[in-house]
């Protein structure tokens, strides 16, 4: 019977033109101009899904943006894998930052992918590794070596909270019943060191405006005499960190998970460079809490950003101008056991109360996600380790993940089943940030670990 | 012979029409895309300065826009008087906040104007208040009433800092020599309280760029292990002012001119009603420097305002990043004797030394000027003073303002002549910001003050 390896060398050109293609719809669901685009992609994958042997494909409307479902049901006696993955892309900002242009992908090798990689905004988050469960779908079909029932859920909304995806699963949780969620949008350690996300942090993001005067003012005339809304912003963000930068949201704190210091020093043990990390970055030092590790401070304890700030003038030249209002973008990561709904309400409290006479301060929550572990000891999880080993000849080691997959959390509430994150990217494939890539070695690595995981499921659920 | 109060109501109309068309040219100095139109601008004000009855009119070609010369000399044993002012305009930006089109003037009736305002970018400062001194021109030629010599010279970069100016003055001392200089290009504190300006501040104009890892990164992954520059620029302008907002930059307050308690007192006895101050511009406090009051915070004392912040993502919606660069425009409003260029450098060594390891951070000085005051018992002054006696019954109050004409001081130092700073606009005008506008009656009893100056300037130099 052939093995998945051979069926990807017979078929690697077009399962790499299939996602090259996938790659060049801009669908960004965080920019309603692109609109057009995001609904096309999903009947690109509806497509997709029905060539790689799925029954009952369908577009499902959403309050939102549509979810493309699919399933292969063989014996009801069998356990059930449903797939969730993500069409949607996050806005390639900055543009003038990317070598080539971020819809236009193109393949080239660089010192972690000899064998190249695809850059393109979406080609690893989450388009590629989304893609390879579709392949690897065809290969089981294919070649008669289904083992079990199969859904897809695939969402355009991940990028912006999954806020459609929650109202639809609420509504469908007999059509997804499932005995284990399959995920592909985290990455490993390195390619000669594969890992399993067994933890994800939760998020709260929120937008906060500053309002001054009721119109922009002459600095000469006003200025030292009224608030400034940027001077006044800066301030308060400046606050929301002491000195050992510890958050100082009043009971932000309250609920975090602390590991044990056994914990903490297996999670030392997972191979990390600090060195080699500041190069990649070009930064002479790393940053951070007091107290933690840059592993620790990235994954295990929660955060609080800017992710974006805007007032007054930013164009070319000078404009001597006070402005009405400023503007930013705050996320906070979060950890097990932190609400982030909760997390939310303390920081508008919070921030509120940082407003000083003179400006009115308004915080609008944005979407957010509870954290997430997987116990390590379960029959999926063991059987994501065989999968693996089978086809890296190593034992993956279980990582915890700085990112957030919201969804993750809503599903073990609505679908009663835990969640395999089984990604394939690396850090360094820039996802969010200009010039995004996967490696090829990654992509077809994949699709040929995929189909191991549902055959060792299914053998161990017997 | 006619006066001027009959030959404006004659030519009332035509007046207005002139100016308006003047309006509708964006002569935007600050962003480059408005080149033409700047140079258009220079254009129309050469042949307004031939209308008017000036001889040699003349585009000076200058490293930057050109200056427009124009010049009547009735008799070399008569004063001079050298009028300035500029055809450059602030850009309209925030466009969304303009009730009409910036460059497309209407009037409209307001409560302080009730015989109607010109709304448009550039009609209070400075088009409109620099062709009153063209009109004014034209009526004293036009009636044969022109007492004394006059000069014209008209530039197109006060808005960005007249960089170019200095290089002409410099290069023209014999040219532009005169006995006073008359600028309109500051305000009075109400139509029926005329005051004219004494001092200026100084201005220092800087753009700061903090920048961390060399790309945009997820803020999942790196959330909370490197430094954010977003959170760290904040920080470092937060430090800029102190639980008193003092300014923290070393060395600023040094050369600061203190006021004599008596100063200090006469100041105080100009009108302010604090309550309708805070009424105008919707605050329900004002806010600055301890010890001071808000008079005093606009005028006699230096400030530090972020004009301009931006970083991260700032489109719609949501975008989990963490920015390579954050960036903001700072200027500083300076007092007499403080140094402008002695000060962009206190701030460039104090900025630099706030960056915390993990970030580097650049200044680059834009541009500024010294602070100024005139005196006010001069021959100069007190013609003034009797012109606005004449026209609006009343003694003009010697004031303080918080504004910048940097060019000023430079005019005393090359050209060894007093400035006179008769503005006729109010601080309600809105300069700098959507919906600027001047006062119809300010336009007309402006052109019919002029001549009153020009007037008792020649009587008393007798």
């Amino acid at each position: 019977m052939k093995s998945a390896k051979e069926y990807i060398s017979e078929h690697k050109d077009r399962f790499l033109n299939e996602l090259v293609e996938l790659l060049k719809i801009p669908s960004i669901s965080a920019d309603s101009k692109y609109k057009d685009e995001v609904i096309k992609t999903s009947e690109v994958i509806k497509k997709s899904l029905e060539k790689a042997g799925c029954d009952h494909v369908e577009i499902c409307e959403t309050p939102g943006y549509p979810i493309v479902y699919g399933e292969k049901i063989i014996d009801k006696n069998l356990p059930t894998v449903l797939v969730y993955g993500h069409y949607d892309v996050q806005p390639p900002d900055p543009i003038n930052l990317w070598d080539s242009p971020p819809f236009e992908p193109v393949i080239k090798k660089t010192e972690l992918h000899p064998e190249g990689a695809i850059f393109a905004r979406g080609s690893c988050d989450d388009k590629g590794q989304m893609y390879m469960h579709v392949k690897a779908m065809e290969f089981m079909t294919a070649t008669n070596q289904l083992p079990c029932n199969v859904k897809f859920m695939i969402e355009g909304e991940e990028e912006v909270g999954s806020v459609n995806l929650a109202w639809y699963v609420e509504r469908n949780q007999e059509k997804l019943a499932n005995d284990v969620i399959l995920i592909s949008d985290t990455g490993m350690i390195a390619n000669n060191i594969p890992s399993i996300t067994t933890g994800l942090r939760g998020l709260s993001y929120v937008e906060v405006e500053v309002t001054g005067p009721n119109r922009d003012l002459h600095s000469g005339l006003y200025g030292g005499a009224v608030a400034n809304p940027i001077n006044v912003l800066a301030k308060m963000i400046a606050s929301l960190h002491d000195e050992n930068n510890h958050i100082t949201v009043k009971g932000f704190y309250d609920k975090v998970e602390e590991l044990t210091k056994a914990e903490r020093e297996k999670m030392g043990e997972a191979p990390f460079n600090l060195e080699k990390y500041k190069k990649a970055l070009d930064i002479d030092a790393v940053y951070g809490e007091k107290g933690y590790t840059t592993n620790e401070r990235n994954s295990i304890r929660p955060t609080l950003d800017v992710n974006g700030i805007w007032g007054g003038y930013i164009g070319e030249g000078a404009k001597t101008v006070i402005a009405s209002q400023a503007f930013a973008k705050i996320s906070m990561r979060l950890v097990p056991h932190q609400d982030w709904k909760e997390i939310t309400q303390l920081f508008k409290t919070h921030f509120e109360s940082l407003a000083p006479a003179g400006v009115t301060v308004k915080v609008t929550p944005h979407h957010g996600g509870q954290g997430y572990v997987t116990p390590i000891d379960n029959i999926a999880y063991k059987a994501a380790e065989k999968a693996y080993e089978s086809t890296f000849g190593k034992t993956p080691i279980p990582q915890r993940s700085g990112g957030s997959i919201p969804i993750v959390s809503l599903f073990e509430k609505e679908l009663k089943s835990k969640t395999i994150l089984m990604g394939f990217g690396l850090d360094s494939d820039a996802i969010h940030s200009p010039n995004e890539h996967f490696g090829v070695w990654n992509y077809l690595k994949g699709i040929e670990t995929i189909p191991q995981f549902f055959h060792h499921f299914t053998q161990m659920s017997k």
